[in-house]
């Protein structure tokens, strides 16, 4: 195969890219020279126009020379994550799938970016960014969109190689409030308040503006006597689209009907009985109803974040996952299924919340593109590193405790908790 | 519903107990007194012998009094668990399942301890013990088994209530090595080439004996350069049973044919190319080959953990969940049927290794009997407790670093590490 | 020397001891039993009253039994921390001391327990009870109090070996409060709020009795923004004793002039200026004034936690450590002074507050009786866990955001944020 | 006083300043853009050349502009700390201190960076480079050389401003070694045996020409097993400077004398007898002895990490902390007094090793220049991020097992471990 290292005997191979924008302060053009000289190649500055205020542009063109043509491949693939075009305008190249679910060897794997294909001369946006993908090209509708490998079919046209592709990089914000630290987590040890009033200010105008904000929740916040507040944000009309799994539904209907979250009383903090039959019970009296909703229009499940989201008809996609007991009715147990929910779920969100989950939180990062606002909080530094190392670098993490972090955004946000 | 808590007005309740055994030194009496305490029971011991040394077995019974049987029940389900017995000698009870996947209000749900059932007045071993699940009664067999609630069907005979139920305690071992440790952490501030050192002798014994090893691998293994210890240890037949998820499988694939895990280059330890493309072939390059199995066959996977696993014939499940790229052909992707696939494999397991994984570590305690020497491998304390809170307490945890705890331990089996 | 671990070939010895109280539920008896066999004694169970309802005591006397003096002597050793008295009503024993600041080999190290001495047959409470030092005994006057190894003359009158001690274990509280948790963590997936209400009331119950309350506090709290909250409560009242060190006291006196906290403005959260010069900056003024005090009085320093508790004549102790810049005229550089001005202000202490605080909160641990009630805050589940390793075992541990836990307690006590 | 933030009102001020070297990759010119631009400030790019391959530097020229004074003195402070020089080549200024331990308000602080300052027109070197110090200058000598605050005198020339100050910064390596990872962290989940033979490497080095290694040690490294890693290291001559705290001496005496740390048996890994006495007892030994040399030449000390020192003559500095028991005798209990036989000591360090110590290396830290290598071993990840906050940015952190670490690195260095 041809995916091999770079092998020595290789015949030189080079080609002139350039980059413009704020490629100095916002770090592309220090990135870009890493990037060749890391991976073994060459550059000569044929161009460079440095922007002289703040709010002028740079302009920079150059000659990237590697010893082979592999090694300039993979130069090239990080230099068109940087936002580089080659400045050989060609249009994109692709090739048909081999089989269903399988790509072409040199097929060109997304980014989270807003992304440009030429077609026909012209520049086309790839619809439906998504990290990890292929992009299918319809060369007759000049269209171009995401496809995730399982999900092509044989002999559709892929994108391959490095032609007529460019992503568009985020530009840093300059704006002195939380989504400034793109990238960056807010440690226990910085002031929270004020991040916290940020979210709440976004997600006013957020749903002012009729668009839509995402939760992603783990069970702590029910374990944490949190519950309330979430019912309250999604009661309040904060929470359009809600993903969780199988724990933090079992143990918020636990909550519900018995008082307890993982047997721990909710009223008292003390344990109550062995928790685990508490939980087997709340799952129980769910898969006897049918269903949540079965049970909210049964008169069964009367309170709670599962209650909350069903009377609001939030669009709540629970996933599935193997430590799962039961589980609940409404639980997606595929997991390509569960995602291509959440894929659909996920259009159209301008601002995500994930809270004390790690793996929704993985698996919705992965989903979104890197333009919508994401907040990750979790007591665990290792959560929102784990985040941003796979991709979701424009997550702001907060490090903190999550019930508290509820509370007092229920409180900037006026909202009451729910009984 | 009848599985609210007891409500001022009920009829006082009481049942005779007896506990046997090292109850003292074994904790069991003063955690039966606690549970009684906390829960708003009274107690009066009416018979009570103490082992005068300490090798002989005490003796309690007592009465149990609660204020209504709701509190009752919930004390017995406590007491049970502990190993008490009613001394009522009754057999045990079953009520219909209602419907498909559904119990009866009252089912019994298990621990992962061994079970007793009285079936016409005899004691049977329920078989397959696993924690959380129903116990299905067959009379006319004098058998029991457990079942997971997704599996009941309706109409299926559940053991429900008190009566002819009990649950056997593990003992405290006193022997002087790790797994005396039994639910505790060994931290990072303890020595731990002891440690592995006994992991050792019990892998050598139990493979001497033809006993089947378990390992619940994470993908850090691969990130870390610890493939190939992981791998030596297949191949010199240690491993019987491989469980992972996607992200190992993956991983291991690119270190295999890229060199790299990531992105980073497992040779030099620094990164090569923007980590995402490669993990991306390498899916490709398996569901292009059609399976692992067919890429060893083809040629195209000639070394590393999946290789090894797939020469030595280990019965391997790769288990889906949402945050996958891919997936690899081989990843069960319905998590209900991967969880059946690894109920089946871990029958006959002596000894289960779970190493920098915790999604699938926690999966795996929740099906694993206590009995099952049980050793957690994390840097990070908070995987050992999160497996520990939810039940699986006869995990010795090793707050570690995985790569250097697997080389010390094929050093210590005197195991090379393979290419 | 005769520390040695015991070798093979001494006589076996006994001794009778006793214990009562709620010596099963307690846990006392059980871990009898276990320091017994874990060290390789016997033991011989020779009297046994186990109290029949739950608010009886029980009784247990027994012979324990060692292959050697010295292994007794280690048996005995832990038996007395668990509360045991010798049969044997005999008075204590003292030897003197060998020179200053050391102690006969045999010595008897306190534990944070009560303990009392038996002087001419009498048993006498020991004096200002600690950990880890000697007591010394005043026949004359039928006294005896707690003396620090650093502190002992050459000839003073140390208690040594087993007769004549007991210690007066804690009984475990059965109310339904935060305060019933010792020795445990409330970690962050359990409801925090109503700890926090818990300690608020129990604080407001102090103050109105007159009573003293200590916080140790950490320079966390003053970049996280939380500094406003602390200064509330002393303001209030609420504070009686601050222990802190170099870190804290600069960083709030670094707020207070110039709005940062290591060069974070706590206004925006944003980083203003290179954070080391801002500290410097305000370690000079001071140090230019002369003290705190001096600051204050010359108007220099007009807000912060420092302000407020030299307004308030609060109890203050800085002790330094090597890490320090400047340091603050104020803070006390020899740990041994450190630790005797720590030492006189515990006296009297009924509420330990520890936040965000690591090694003064370990040092407070040291000093503390354990009849003081100690709620440990901080976001790292290890500082809980390694204050409780050290015999602090009393303290509560609330893993949680010291910002937000701070910020709740001040609205649960109707204390206003100061300037 | 003159330390507050600007204020509005003040007039704009301005001045030119240069940058030149690998200013575009090593990321200090977008990170001069951005202090000058959080800062509030505004930048005219005059001149600039951008090297045009790889090992050309670059060089830009700029005039920055400050709505007042003190903001421009901000700007220039952040731009001093990344190499910039002012255009106008003036003597650096100095004024006297105007009282014993306080700097002139406008006192320049130091970074860890080599410094140069302008003496007659003549760059000269700063001795003894240190962060958060002021620098004296004798300018008959021609010579200067950092002073910490507290040991300024009155009337000593101190500098002050920015005129005649460029700190060097530090080039990052190309060397595809751990070093090149500089303010970066080697993780858990990258591979490690890498690293610890770069270490290895650089240790052989450095001891074949007679240069000095400086291991920071704490107490994990007794309670782990490791102390007989060290004492080997130290026994092979690899270890030059030792520093830790009372704990490590206490525990590893401990170790050496009764076979426990902690109370733990190091060779069983089981607990022995009530912790706290042990520790004491070594403590009295060695209080008794008189230090820790006179109880090896007594022939009480006969193995351990503290007897290997102090056979090798190896220079060790016990630093005192509030925490302490004890403490021994060798424990230099004033912070000050310490931190000065610290700062002694660094001198002609060439790599420091910091090995599950936060306090001591934190403290180390501090001290050292930045072009000492620095290793940070620590299995919590939070140690490693808390030193590179401090400023210690060249640390290299190993995110991994103190106990197998040192394991690894006898055996990549072929030392046997001591008794």
């Amino acid at each position: 195969m041809n995916d091999q290292p770079a092998k020595a005997g290789g015949k030189p191979a080079s080609e002139e890219i350039q980059l413009s924008g704020h490629i100095i302060d916002s770090l592309v053009l220090p990135r870009a020279f890493d990037a060749i000289m890391n991976l073994g190649g060459e550059f000569d500055v044929l161009e460079f126009r440095v922007g002289k205020k703040k709010d002028e542009t740079s302009f920079a063109r150059m000659r990237v020379t590697a010893p082979d043509a592999a090694t300039l491949d993979a130069i090239l693939t990080q230099l068109q994550e940087l936002g580089a075009e080659l400045v050989s305008q060609k249009d994109v190249a692709t090739s048909p799938a081999p089989r269903d679910g399988a790509l072409p060897p040199d097929f060109y794997s997304t980014t989270n970016l807003n992304t440009d294909v030429r077609i026909g001369g012209r520049w086309v946006r790839v619809e439906h960014p998504e990290m990890d993908v292929a992009i299918l090209v319809d060369r007759a509708e000049k269209r171009a969109f995401t496809r995730p490998m399982v999900h092509v079919k044989q002999g559709d046209p892929v994108v391959v190689g490095h032609d007529g592709i460019r992503a568009i990089p985020l530009e840093r914000a300059r704006e002195s409030e939380i989504f400034s630290f793109m990238n960056s987590a807010v440690s226990s040890e910085k002031p929270k308040k004020l991040a916290i009033h940020d979210v709440a200010r976004e997600m006013k105008a957020i749903q002012a503006r009729g668009g839509k904000i995402l939760v992603v929740a783990g069970p702590a916040i029910i374990h944490s006597g949190a519950g309330p507040y979430l019912g309250a944000l999604i009661r309040a009309g904060y929470v359009h689209v809600l993903f969780g799994g199988n724990a933090i539904a079992t143990h918020d209907v636990e909550s519900a009907l018995l008082g307890t979250s993982l047997g721990v009383n909710l009223g008292s903090g003390l344990p109550v009985e062995g928790g685990h039959r508490h939980h087997m019970k709340a799952l129980n009296v769910i898969r006897t109803a049918g269903s949540l909703r079965a049970a909210v229009e049964q008169g069964i499940l009367k309170r709670g974040v599962m209650y909350e989201a069903i009377q609001k008809d939030v669009t709540m996609v629970l996933a599935g996952s193997i430590r799962d007991d039961g589980p609940m009715p409404d639980v997606i147990t595929d997991v390509l299924v569960a995602q291509d929910a959440m894929r659909a779920a996920v259009r159209g969100v301008e601002l995500a919340l994930m809270i004390s989950s790690m793996l929704h939180a993985i698996a919705t990062g992965n989903l979104l593109p890197a333009f919508v606002k994401t907040v990750v909080v979790d007591i665990n530094p290792a959560v929102v590193t784990k985040l941003a190392d796979r991709g979701s670098w424009q997550a702001v993490g907060l490090v903190t405790d999550a019930e508290l972090f509820l509370r007092e955004l229920c409180s900037a946000l006026d909202v009451a908790e729910t009984a």
